[in-house]
């Protein structure tokens, strides 16, 4: 049955391994790729629409104002934000969208998507957490102690989330993530009304044919 | 980390094939199998505790009065069920649990095991379960309408399971099934608390070690 594709959204505390679980799984699986909107200015190189949708402050905020992103963020006085109407249009056209995100764009993004798909990726451990903190260096045991809660309270963002992967190896961690679409696809809160539809084209097809 | 095992029901219309994908789950998953109780009389061969647990109808209804039963039902003046406490004990101990069943079964079985995981299985095309209908030779156009109406009604209940599983091909079928269970593990709604317990396990031991 023809089905709408899935918004995965990969997020997660920072050192994760959320960027490095993205290249595999693109690697694996035919997605359709977001394009950033931005308003800093192109870098050499750098190719509008390709690169990200280069925007005056002025026509980005005009968006803003038409809730034209699935999220958006200030950095250093530069808008970046995820246009919402292309993504939209990949996924009723079937395609499987992917965005790679942090926990605050991540959060807009399910109010402006909650049907999206949100995955936490955790770090192999707890341990392994607090050791990547303390390998920072840190010096004294109070600014030790700020970045661990910091990172604590990263993690108690995961119950906002559907499921959380715990990034053993990005093979593993690729593993669960598709293992996730295929039960997604299969959820049926997302297939009822096909099941149902297809059920009473029969029914009228028998009845009045 | 540790965690529980999954209860996975699967269930679904007569002839949508869920003995077939079973035990194709069976050849491939480890599951631990539940054995079912009944108040009727052992067959020649059949071994108590390994085929049936074999009761009095005294002792199945005192089980029932204790709530000991993930469903049961009455069949021709035997009781049929299954038995809750070992399976619950095989779960905890971080097996999963199969159980194939018809849908009033699996409904009664989300009553009292709602973290259960329901998935209903379709038949490959609703053309196909009307062909089986007619396939079945019933002789008038009336019962040919009772039969669908039954068939269809049925098909309604997919609205209280978690997935919808359409049998196309077997093997196809139980990757899905293999999906679900690998998502299912992840949901954060079973690994919120060990995440968080972990993690406060960490601070305490930062804190006061």
């Amino acid at each position: 049955m023809d089905q709408k594709g899935l918004l995965v959204v990969i997020s997660g505390p920072s050192g994760a391994g959320k960027g490095t679980i993205c290249k595999a799984l693109l690697q694996e699986n035919d997605f359709w790729l977001s394009v950033s909107a931005t308003t800093r200015q192109p870098r050499n190189g750098e190719v509008d629409g390709v690169n990200y949708y280069f925007l005056t402050k002025e026509d980005f905020e005009e968006k803003i104002s038409k809730n034209d992103f699935l999220e958006y963020a200030e950095v250093y006085g530069n808008y970046y934000g995820t246009p919402k109407s292309k993504a939209l249009e990949a996924i009723n056209n079937g395609n499987d969208v992917i965005l790679e995100i942090d926990i605050q764009g991540a959060l807009k993004v399910k109010e402006t998507y909650p049907e999206g798909v949100f995955i936490f990726i955790l770090p192999p451990s707890m341990e392994e957490l607090k050791q990547r903190i303390i390998n920072r260096g840190s010096e004294t045991p109070e600014s030790l102690m700020t970045r661990f809660k910091s990172a604590y309270k990263e993690i108690n963002y995961v119950s906002k989330y559907n499921y959380a992967v715990v990034n053993d190896t990005v093979e593993e961690a690729v593993k669960k993530i598709q293992g996730i679409m295929v039960a997604e696809r299969c959820r049926v809160d997302r297939v009822k009304e096909k099941i149902l539809d297809s059920k009473e084209g029969i029914i009228h097809e028998q009845l009045y044919d």
